[in-house]
């Protein structure tokens, strides 16, 4: 008797983007773990909560806000920690994601840390770039395009660098990066189109070309999908 | 009664991997579009096939190999104009897509003519990229990381340009390229490790640290994950 650790995308809000194969594996779950303060969790919970076993149990770990990496790594071990027990009790642990498990996200330092001792399987999922792109019908990539997807997080210069580069891209974590993204393209040469994408998939779902949208912050589960305006026809 | 065009996404190449959704418009679907010469076309078949209402028609259409722009274009608009006369008559037209239909793919040229002149869905899936990440248990990209996707169709000036601005990339229709890449992987400052993901899904998938792959043709359906070495511990 073995346990097993079980990442499983669940796709990005919408809870029919479940892949059968996640609700397969989510049937054999004994105990589900999640990082309860990720602004993702709730999402989530929605998404899995038809399709576990009634005897699931809930592992709920509350992550610290903004904290230096030593702390973060600390609380990292310790939720390996208390998930390696389970394993080791030969339990199958699920841990849900929204999107994929290893496309950003939280499950890459819990695998990190459990996988070298415990079996350990991803189920992937359908991301929110993904999903943006089919709510707005709009091609991501095609024939010989490079397609870049970069967090709002890193500064100015390394956005534009980087943009100047690639004919097509997807800004994640925009929230209040919003105003300096816009600056950002304003600025650039040779120009995007511009789209943000929040929410997709749920009742709240909003789409625009980023020029009509007016609030100057985006809504959390934002994104823009960017395409170079010089590109040729094909 | 209005045709609709459904651009589907079957996930990439896992049956299994197909989500809910798929699973609900491919049973909605009268007919079913796919472009037969495509190398894709048979492994979305054998996952499309046991979804599909008895009734469901077949559209297969035989695309010109390795012609030029004007040739494609013609193509692409007798595809839309044949697909256009089922959507006319009021019929509900899947075009199942390996992976994602707007993440590369021959879905885009159909919906770019169809969809300013009828109802057009995209059902997004799951990517070749997520699905080899899992495959491999790599961790695609965390935290502040950019993530580039390229063919490796590029010329080697371009990749290299663009892989040295990345913390992470995959590299798409690796193929014949193989060797090219492999001489321009080992050249690069900073240097990547690299993996190589085959037929992920299917019974004859293969995962492999790229310096132990020997072969110089990579099999169709391949693709390269790589991250930068020097990435610091997080």
């Amino acid at each position: 008797m073995t346990g097993e650790l079980v990442g499983i995308g669940v796709g990005p809000g919408d809870p029919e983007l479940l892949t059968l194969k996640a609700v397969r594996r989510l049937g054999e779950m004994e105990v589900i773990a999640s990082i309860a303060s990720d602004r993702a969790a709730p999402v989530a919970e929605r998404i899995v909560a038809p399709h576990l076993p009634a005897g699931a149990r809930r592992l709920a770990f509350q992550a610290p806000m903004h904290a230096e990496a030593a702390v973060r790594r600390a609380f990292y071990d310790e939720v390996a920690d208390r998930i390696g027990e389970e394993l080791a009790a030969g339990r199958k642990v699920g841990f849900p994601c929204l999107g994929d498990p290893l496309f950003y996200g939280s499950f890459g330092p819990v695998m990190a840390r459990l996988a070298p001792r415990f079996p350990c399987s991803v189920v992937p999922g359908v991301t929110a770039l993904q999903a943006a792109s089919a709510a707005l019908r709009l091609l991501l990539a095609r024939g010989d395009d490079g397609l870049l997807v970069l967090p709002a997080t890193l500064p100015d210069t390394e956005l534009a660098a980087r943009l100047r580069t690639t004919e097509c891209a997807a800004v994640l974590k925009v929230g209040r990066h919003l105003p300096r993204m816009r600056r950002l393209l304003a600025g650039l040469e040779p120009a995007f189109e511009a789209w943000i994408a929040s929410r997709v998939g749920t009742a709240e779902e909003h789409l625009a070309p980023l020029e009509a949208f007016r609030d100057t912050v985006a809504p959390y589960m934002s994104l823009l999908l960017l395409r170079r305006r010089t590109a040729p026809p094909r």
